[in-house]
């Protein structure tokens, strides 16, 4: 074994995390709020393998995301096999696969680890969990608008209020009517604009305008102060009359009576992947230190279709865990870590039997109960059990075991209160 | 698009499972069960990603798994990965990269999914999901007997009968004894032997007594007696008394002290992993249509070591959901499924709306609501919610718009109450 000792590597692999309690704690935490709001909208909790045929992915997912950014390889058996990059053509295979059993609508959600093959970054690694919420079967704006409801109740559940946080939506049937129909661009230039329209917010001004004028021509200076408006009102009335039109109006109104005002209407967003067909929205920061994209999702009515199967709509949004960490860092939203255990039980020299037959004794009235197992001193072992946030200890000694009374310190307040065993359960919860 | 119609596969990937809420709801109850215990006994939640790079298995997995049972590939930037085919190794790992930091004693549990290529069979699929539960630093039998303590206590909570399983408990280190110095065998025809006690239990007995034969000779019928022999105290004296003997020993009287009785002595238990040091143990399901183990696991002194870092002893198992499953069903201890949702809220033409605010004004109270966002009779969206298992429903028509009060419905008995917005929370809790 001696050869290949210093060799092995202590870290994770590269662009992926390690999860030691503490940030467990914090993943747990997040999983929860997302857990919970969907649940109260409804949301049925599903799954499936980090594995799909890399098939799945070729259709819809867009090509630079299939040929560049997945992890793909084939199996012993021939198969080409992709580790999911994304989990809504997941959702829409399995929608496709029970359509016939399923009730619908459907609201469905997931939380999903995701690998992408880029360069690790601040709020990009090639691993991360997202909440995957979805509804299916409903194309009326109201599926629309409780999806957006769905996603600002999660930032409420997380602490968040109104102001530090915007919902920017845009609509790629209203940027199809404008490019097409508007500004008379065929298929391919539409195709082009939209492509650069999701880097608009990425790139310099003078390199956007430059590459949109490549594209569009001497038009390019309208197009772009249309783009740029993010007041829906100013825009032409027969853009705003468009299929699309209508819906961002219908969008915005339904959500405004549900309270819900932190909106803005933003062409810019148009989401990368190729399945959008209608509302798409992104949710920012609107901090100065994290002013970017949190998250987002849209309608892709056509996705379930592609399996062959007749058509069922479908709206949802996808939510990282990295991010929201960051969002929760900079709004100081953060939970403070506290373990799941409440006691910690020392001994001294020859109780240690005593102390595990407590500690069974305590986990059956339903507390969460750590013994140590150690032959260290006591003070070590309180020592121990203070280091890992622990609030309460007790010391079993002789004369604990003779009287069955023990003496419950908080280690938060060092106050110390001497009960029986029987008592000590109701104390501590 | 059309040409790929009916060409993208509905399946999941081959040996992989999707969880629909039904089957995810059984999942959730699985895992929550290992959660809760785990937690009672101060297990300490942890995660790390689904990839490792190669080498972390090459060395201490046993050859056959990391050679012909990994998923493993050559990502862009050279590197060898493999999909986790177990977690021990990873959580050795983490152990040694913060062992500085980590308060010791440590106990620490995981729920990872785990990648096999193999062919799917009953109980064993390419991916499954696997409780891990670990302690680390403590070499004395007390971590021994508290980690089967808390197999025990999680075959419990899941409603399991003494009677309904049994622990077979077997020592790497009686077993080393018994071959190498009792019977006197050379390192590598123990390292055989231990390779075919591995098998014992599934194959034939002629066939099994046949290849031992071929490895040790004429002394395979005296070995056979005793490898079968299910009584401790039957072994002889120096071996009894051999540093495994008195382990064994020891913990079965510590677990008998706990109340812990279904145990069994047992030989044919090793373990495939190669980094076994001592205790090795399995749990069995009694029952007749499925007696098989259902999980083990065992102390692994050396493992930390080998990243060139001090030794750190360690004892753990992993559960895997596969096989808790088969034996829920075979034991009818698996629960009725139930939604989170409580209350599906139907409406009447024009009153979507209100359906859309009364769901929200309830989801601020706390309960998990629904709304249908069809325009179908009321009759099938009722219909709709009696489906999904949902126990309470609701119409919102002009009147109960007007007057403010609704008819609650229970879906299960068919009663009926009216009550006021107000009291509607207070009814379905």
């Amino acid at each position: 074994m001696s050869e290949i000792k210093n060799k092995l590597s202590l870290e994770p692999y590269k662009g992926t995390r390690d999860f030691y309690p503490k940030e467990q704690f914090v993943q747990n935490y997040i999983f929860s709020v997302w857990k919970k709001v969907c649940e109260s909208y409804g949301y049925l909790e599903y799954n499936a393998s980090i594995l799909e045929e890399t098939e799945l992915y070729k259709s819809k997912s867009g090509e630079e995301i299939v040929n560049e950014q997945t992890y793909s390889f084939t199996d012993r058996g021939g198969r080409n096999v992709t580790i999911r990059p994304e989990m809504t053509p997941t959702v829409a295979r399995m929608v496709a696969q029970k359509r016939k059993e399923l009730t619908f609508p459907l609201r469905w959600f997931s939380v999903p680890n995701l690998f992408r093959y880029e360069r690790p970054q601040r709020g990009r690694l090639r691993e991360h969990w997202q909440l995957n919420a979805d509804m299916f079967g409903v194309d009326g704006m109201e599926a629309d608008v409780e999806v957006i409801s769905l996603a600002h109740s999660i930032m409420k559940g997380f602490g968040a209020k109104d102001s530090d946080f915007n919902i920017r939506i845009s609509n790629r049937k209203l940027t199809t009517f404008l490019l097409k129909e508007f500004f008379r661009l065929d298929e391919d230039k539409t195709y082009k604009v939209f492509k650069l329209i999701d880097k608009m917010k990425k790139l310099p001004e003078s390199e956007f305008k430059e590459a949109l004028e490549k594209v569009v021509g001497e038009i390019f200076e309208e197009l772009y102060k249309t783009l740029k408006s993010e007041n829906l009102e100013s825009l032409n009335q027969e853009v705003l009359n468009s299929e699309g039109g209508k819906q961002v109006k219908e969008l915005f109104e339904k959500l405004n009576k549900l309270g819900i005002n932190n909106l803005v209407f933003d062409f810019s967003i148009v989401r990368g992947f190729d399945y959008y067909t209608g509302t798409v929205f992104e949710v920012y920061d609107t901090s100065p230190e994290n002013n970017r994209a949190l998250f987002g999702g849209g309608r892709y009515d056509d996705l379930v279709g592609i399996f062959g199967v007749e058509k069922v709509p479908g709206i949802g949004f996808g939510m990282g865990d990295v991010t929201m960490r960051d969002f929760l860092e900079t709004h100081a939203l953060m939970p403070e870590y506290k373990p799941a255990v409440k006691l910690y039980i020392c001994h001294l020299e020859g109780c240690l039997d005593a102390a595990s037959s407590l500690g069974s004794y305590l986990r059956e009235l339903g507390i969460n109960v750590s013994v140590d197992l150690t032959n260290r001193k006591v003070s070590l072992q309180v020592k121990a059990a203070d280091r890992e946030k622990i609030p309460y200890v007790l010391v079993v000694g002789e004369e604990e075991v003779k009287t069955g009374k023990f003496k419950v310190k908080n280690l938060k307040d060092s106050s110390e209160i001497e009960v029986e065993k029987e008592k000590i359960v109701e104390l501590i919860k």
